[in-house]
């Protein structure tokens, strides 16, 4: 007998191309700040496997690097996981944020754009919900905080001031919290929106002068999941030096 | 002079998401069982550089190993390949099964499932035919076996009563015939749907008991080429052990 | 605060599937001849890195070999960028084509197919404009070339004959002209149109002769940048000896 059926399908594509240019690619300079990124999560070998790899030297526990956070996917498994932190889903404390992604109790994934921009847009993208069997690894609470270390104090002071200020910084390396937002898991798998678009909070109108080089994601939350994985961060905004335009010069 | 043209065009994608787990997928632990599953066919060298090769030590002719048939693929050769058996096309016999793929005449690919499932539906992907010159190594006769072996002898002889019980078992390793199928490649040809999906014969409904840990897919036939290839196999079905659901919690 | 945005987007997908095979594809055996092939553009390392190479040795400053140029592609860079040549936006000279890529001024890319083929169609992919900071580098004007060192003098002379002959020839290696065309990043830019699809001059009916194993890609001018990439070139033809079709017996 042969019977064939058709399993309800969700959107065909699994990264939609947008019309703007991700400046968090690898194929354009971005690499990983590996300062100021969490640690990634050890692989589970079996304990006899893991005793002979010390035996043998080998030190090669973990799983996938950060820049799979910046990478393409298409399978379940491609995407960077943080090592597991201090009650991620339950903060203690809201007002303290501890920079030292290698301590603190975020997940934390520091981007080196090659290109300096204003940041205005961030996509976050996440498998299927309805494809895994880990639905809580998932990002939750996401903060996404910008370098200017390239400015002078008195620069840096002036970025906080007046009613379109940068509300929350830090000082040490200096930077300033662009937006806030939350990763909406339960969309995604509801309605099979797995890649999530965020206007930032600054950088919407052209007087804005928040440019970086440097962008911070931090999760301060996810779905549930006893590690935090990110499959895919890209940035959209205006690059400082404009590019070139293309000439569609007469033959 | 300039002269554009549309070339006519399947489907834009080559692999559509399922809104279910892919259970044979190698990011949620699945891997080949080699002592179940057919030798992978050769690679074509030439003689002198065959004969280079042997003189080198260097016995590297196989082409892409089973792990190709489940993982995705965009291009023509991402696939894996069996070796030529005897007379694929053309069983003698459809009666006596040979379990042993290293030696049977059918193509046999064993996955060691990372779940224990209630398997109740298979995915066959194979390239569009209209983009290959092999049209004939696709599948065409596919059955789908359980390895029952985690059952005394006694739970596995119950699995055959009544008159939803298995058909069809092998009793080293025990197995049971959970499905038989056609891939239409001819559906392939003129529709374009060459991802195919197919409902297992047990495991419909919740009172079916045939839960497993490895599956196995047998080509009994294939449409007429000389060896067969098998570009992805998915695999549906229901965990034994529930996953966790997402959690919407409020803030 | 939570916003959430739809930043619009481009068509869904990146490459399209055809009904026809791609001849190009290195997995049907298609390759790059190197001795045609333009040379590859140097990595940009900084200086101090650059000794640091030298001193030690190593002598990998190319990008991405020229095979780049037929495989598929997601992300910016998963292209060949042919080296910096002389005046490519304005050659000097439209009578006199140097066939020497290595010293010639065009951008060159020469594909031996796996198979003899009746070329007739052409397919150019570039990158979405919108998401590149270099839409200079997108290919603009493009010669298709067919090598036809198979044939004797007399019957390579024999294709120029008649209204439908040849009309641009080179003698070493013996070489026809089969079409001209540009690839209209306006319309990439604009209205998404990045998959190009060219129909060559010749090949378009059953009575054309002009059969070929290798062809060669000449980019005569790009779009104003500096250098010229390709993402992917695919090949479409009609194979001199026909593939097997696909055989729909009865069971
Ligand atoms: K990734
Ligand atoms: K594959
Ligand atoms: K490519």
């Amino acid at each position: 007998s042969s019977r064939s059926s058709k399993s309800p399908w969700q959107s065909p594509y699994l990264a939609p191309i947008f019309k703007r240019i991700n400046y968090a690619s690898p194929g354009l300079g971005a690499v990983i700040d590996p300062y100021l990124t969490s640690p990634t999560k050890a692989k589970h070998f079996p304990f006899y496997q893991r005793l002979l790899l010390d035996s043998a030297g080998i030190k090669k526990y973990q799983s996938r690097p950060p820049i799979q956070a910046l990478t393409p996917w298409t399978e379940i498994g491609d995407c960077w996981c943080a090592a597991l932190t201090e009650s991620p889903n339950h903060p203690t404390s809201k007002s303290k944020i501890q920079m030292d992604g290698r301590n603190g109790r975020y997940v934390q994934l520091a981007i080196m754009l090659g290109y300096d921009i204003f940041p205005d847009e961030i996509v976050i993208e996440h498998l299927p919900i309805k494809t895994t069997p880990f639905p809580g690894i998932a990002p939750k609470d996401i903060e996404i905080w910008a370098d200017f270390g390239h400015l002078s104090h008195k620069e840096f002071a002036s970025l906080t001031a007046g009613p379109r200020g940068l509300k929350e910084v830090e000082l040490y390396p200096p930077m300033g919290l662009l937006g806030t937002f939350q990763y909406d898991a339960v969309a995604n798998e509801k309605e099979g929106r797995y890649v999530q678009v965020f206007r930032l909070e600054y950088n919407q109108n052209q007087h804005d002068e928040f440019w970086t080089k440097k962008l911070v994601v931090r999760v301060k939350r996810n779905w549930g999941g006893e590690n935090t994985c990110l499959y895919r961060v890209r940035v959209h905004g205006v690059p400082v030096h404009p590019h070139p335009e293309l000439v569609a010069e007469d033959d």
